[in-house]
């Protein structure tokens, strides 16, 4: 139905013919034909920023800084008083990269400057941005050598081979029947991770982790994991770079995922993307570049789509649409752990925050049957790591919404 | 002016205020509020597109085909009947090297895909893309292995260290008084770029080249120079990539710059951006990923940027701005070509193909100079190279505009 009668797909999300918990891959934030983002688009200021494109690094246009203002620093993390802006999430996270210790701490020699010209150390050095195992964080050169979920995705690609990674905790759901067992499991990662930071040939320049790793197969961890990898990046003086492409922005019951770890001290860096619409990082002061032009391009993000980004979030503060996800989620995840008990064998592990949830099936290919017959059923969602199903709702999906979902679910539980 | 008074800037590009001749970096086509660019951004498709921006790798819009069909497609350059769509240039090109010789001819092994997982070869490479000095193919870690122009865009940042690069031709000019020693300087680089070739450690997976090195200083080369390294390409087996982010689209008098070569042999992949508001490559069939999700990303582009490309092709077809630019580029030449003699010791070098022009100053001093006081005249210009001063022109300049300029370039250099 899906892809025989795809103009449906954009006419109404709760139609007969398709109910969407995908989203574009995690990337629409309000559903299909919002009123709201629709009266934007047709706005004068939007047409003027689409016909003149600026080069905002350079000449940006002079509301420029108040867009900033009402976009993204309306929301920025605790202590993060900077932003950058970038055009998807991959160049996201490879222009924050860019911005790691050494280039804050050492002076410039010429000897640095001759030598990068030719790609040879200390010019271009040798440094590396640890990650973890099952980690996504994009597809480009950079960030693909931190990305370790498909083989399919990276074999043939050149890496950065010196780029460690570290395992990521493996926890048992329910989270509160396993808490022991997880806790030990939380450990053994930290350690490895404090291994690999003390012990690298490579010195590590900047960790990147995601609240949820998402593509990984929505692999959580607790805040006492977080706060454990934060002490860890402060004593041995690593940037912490935390990816919030698909966790931000709402779904997960708070603004950013990060928010709900309690950190003593907030990350160095935060990138986000799809449901912004928008692309780029927030970050600390110090993290700024020293001269102009150290991270640049041409047109350093997209006003169109920060212009998008503030009718977000005026509508998410307007409809507390944070608060639905928090209430949704929680009905969603009553109703699976129900149909969890109900049908054993069939869907397993239900975790998640707000409404950014996942559950297993028992193989690899039965998840991919279950896809496909929930579609079948008029219901998209997605797939992630080897046999989980994750579900990316719009923020103004609610109660009535996930019954229909429900109800597909006991569908096909049931071998309809 | 153009700082102070910024909003007049997008008002009219010849007004008193502001004349702009470097045009958000080269990236604006059809100059600032085009009337039929606000025109196409009211339209129905438009709004669509703007509010459900679709994930295009997995679930385009119906129009998605044709809307390829009527803006890429149309303008495709002969043998390459496929393109890649993507967000930025530098995208563009770091997707573009991700579809290197080795992936198109070895089977996957499955040792390639459990050391890939770690970065680690056979899995992930020790393979080279080519580049020259000089030339500027973007700022990711990537792209940024490829680019050769400023030290301070490339020092800090990790590379790929065993990426090659090699002299690109320093000519004189005028071309038409130097041939001798201009073919000798092209042999010369040439025979080194074979060199690099035939003994680099790493094997040399593409070559990327820019038709005319713009960040690097307007360099030139002849169509013989071109053939000459396609015939090294195919001799060695390496794809060859022509960067075409900044000479695409008209500019230099023909819709692709590389079409003034007479390639015997089309190249493998051609990459834009900019002035095409829309990024991505066209390239060969057998260039094609042989599995889904081997180069993929969340959004793979941005529909409504397609759909501006589409109508940018509307208007240089019905108002003939290629012409246009092959008209007042030779106009804009012979003026320049007179004040350099008037004015011995100003401004000298000039060369370029259709409005797509340059001229040096003496000292990089004198070139910044220069660049501020045209500005101080109401002239907007960029700086390339050392010391050069280069022009790009949105597609509708014309001889009345040119003549604002001419007349700021002769008070400049007479000293006022």
């Amino acid at each position: 139905m899906l892809h025989r009668n795809y103009s449906n797909f954009y006419k109404n999300f709760t139609s007969e013919s398709v109910i969407d918990l995908f989203c574009q891959i995690a990337s629409l934030p309000l559903g299909y034909n919002s009123e709201t983002l629709i009266k934007a688009a047709s706005s004068p200021e939007m047409i003027q920023m689409l016909v003149n494109r600026p080069a905002l690094g350079v000449q940006p246009h002079s509301t420029w800084a108040k867009t900033l203002e009402d976009s993204f620093m309306s929301v920025a993390p605790k202590g993060l008083s900077q932003v950058f802006t970038a055009m998807c999430g991959s160049c996201s996270n490879e222009t924050a990269y860019k911005r790691h210790k050494r280039g804050l701490q050492a002076a410039i020699s010429d000897e640095d400057l001759s030598s990068c010209m030719k790609n040879a150390a200390p010019g271009s050095p040798d440094l590396a941005i640890m990650s973890f195992n099952g980690g996504f964080h994009g597809r480009l050169f950079g960030s693909l050598s931190t990305t370790h979920t498909k083989a399919l995705h990276k074999v043939d690609i050149p890496a950065f081979s010196n780029w460690v990674s570290s395992p990521f905790p493996s926890l048992k759901y329910p989270l509160d029947q396993h808490e022991a067992e997880n806790a030990k499991e939380e450990a053994r990662c930290l350690a490895a991770a404090e291994e690999k930071m003390k012990h690298a040939k490579t010195p590590i320049a900047a960790l990147i982790v995601e609240p949820i790793q998402s593509e990984g197969g929505d692999n959580h961890a607790s805040p006492k994991f977080f706060q454990g990898l934060r002490d860890l990046t402060k004593k041995y003086d690593i940037l912490m770079i935390v990816d919030e492409v698909q966790t931000g922005v709402g779904a997960t019951g708070h603004f950013w995922a990060h928010e709900a770890w309690n950190l003593t001290t907030p990350p160095d860096i935060v990138t986000f993307s799809k449901k912004f619409q928008a692309a780029g990082w927030f970050h600390r002061p110090d993290v700024r570049p020293d001269a102009p032009y150290r991270n640049f391009n041409t047109w350093m993000g997209d006003p169109i789509r920060a212009l998008q980004a503030k009718t977000i979030l005026q509508e998410i503060r307007s409809k507390e649409l944070i608060k639905n996800c928090r209430d949704t989620g929680d009905y969603l995840k009553t109703e699976l752990t129900q149909l969890e008990k109900k049908y054993p064998g069939t869907i397993s592990s239900v975790r998640g925050r707000g409404t950014f949830m996942a559950f297993d099936l028992p193989s690899p290919q039965d998840r991919d049957t279950f896809v496909a017959k929930l579609r079948a059923h008029g219901v998209n969602t997605g797939g992630c790591g080897p046999q989980s199903v994750r579900l990316r709702p719009m923020l103004v999906f609610q109660k009535k919404h996930a019954d229909i979902f429900l109800d597909a679910v006991e569908k096909v539980v049931r071998g309809q």
